[in-house]
């Protein structure tokens, strides 16, 4: 390659987003999941993970598991935290994908002005909302974490859908019925949205 | 591709680290430039992820225009800001490492306990540390900002070799003499060592 001297050249030539794309030959995005906790929203984002991946896609998933302990360690649970949790989600979904990357993010995100402010600090098209909607009482049934007991028992008082409300998407890009569809049915509508949007 | 139904089974085919590092062939790692403002830290991560993006490498740099007025929004310039500050900076260069990407972070970052903090929060050696070292009179002779002007008017009361100490770091992965080295000798340097741990 051809390296010229002067630093304002060199501040010209900046890496773009669109550059990044090309390299990973997709489009960056960001993969809104929400829903009830045991809506399935992290199974699925994980199995649309895996599916992206095997067809050469970079991903990443944003998720409880690499967001609490780190990043929004220093949260908590009251409103004003929740606010600022998903608000840090939603900028960090939003540098990984001017690196290039399909973002996934699984996370309650429970009320709707949050994942509206999260839409609004990407470029319009770059946050699909998608709705995994299953019937509060399924999601107690399977209560996979033993969350929905220790919430009737009061031991979270603020625990969605219990204590606290979930307001639902009113204009999300998909819904997925999780209690209705399987695992492979639900990733493949995923995967037809991303079609559809020539995302991949 | 195979696709299996249980919800179990899809949580242990969770796509990891070293499965995007073989899709993009080759590691993520952070590149942590630290200095002076003036030092050439944005220029010189600007500079090597242009000569690492045309060789096919992805590349994200964070520095002040994507991180200040998004991500750290919030934050001022208070110690304890400056502490968060550093502290999310760190843990999104690690998120970013863990998608597969090499990070390059340019902020002044002064104090040697945030720099290790960023360091220790990652894996070990996936954290170098590069200084940018140039004295402050180059600096403050370059100011290419107008910020060390101000600051001698004492508009900018904390800022770094003025107001507020500089740490310089006492055994950083690789220290460029920005004053005397060219931008290509520089950018030389970072990829020497890159290959030298076997990252590129």
């Amino acid at each position: 390659m051809t390296i010229k001297s002067s630093n304002i050249v060199w501040h010209n030539s900046t890496i773009t987003r669109t550059d990044r794309e090309k390299l990973h030959q997709h489009k960056g995005v960001v993969l809104w999941f929400t829903g009830l906790s045991g809506s399935g929203k992290s199974t699925l984002a994980h199995a649309v993970e895996t599916y992206l991946h095997k067809i050469n896609i970079s991903t990443y998933v944003l998720d409880g598991d690499n967001v609490r302990h780190g990043l929004c360690g220093d949260l908590g649970f009251s409103d004003q935290d929740r606010v600022e949790n998903i608000r840090r989600i939603g900028e960090v979904a939003k540098l990984l994908t001017e690196a290039g990357i399909i973002t996934l993010t699984a996370f309650i995100s429970p009320f709707k002005i949050d994942r509206d402010n999260a839409r609004k600090c990407l470029p319009h098209g770059d946050f699909l909302e998608i709705y995994c909607h299953c019937p509060i009482e399924t999601c107690e049934q399977r209560d996979v974490k033993g969350l929905y007991k220790k919430a009737r028992a009061g031991e979270i008082p603020l625990f969605t859908g219990i204590g606290s409300p979930y307001e639902p998407p009113t204009r999300p890009e998909l819904i997925i019925n999780t209690e209705k569809l399987t695992i492979e049915e639900s990733i493949e509508e995923v995967i037809k949205l991303l079609k559809e949007k020539n995302l991949i």
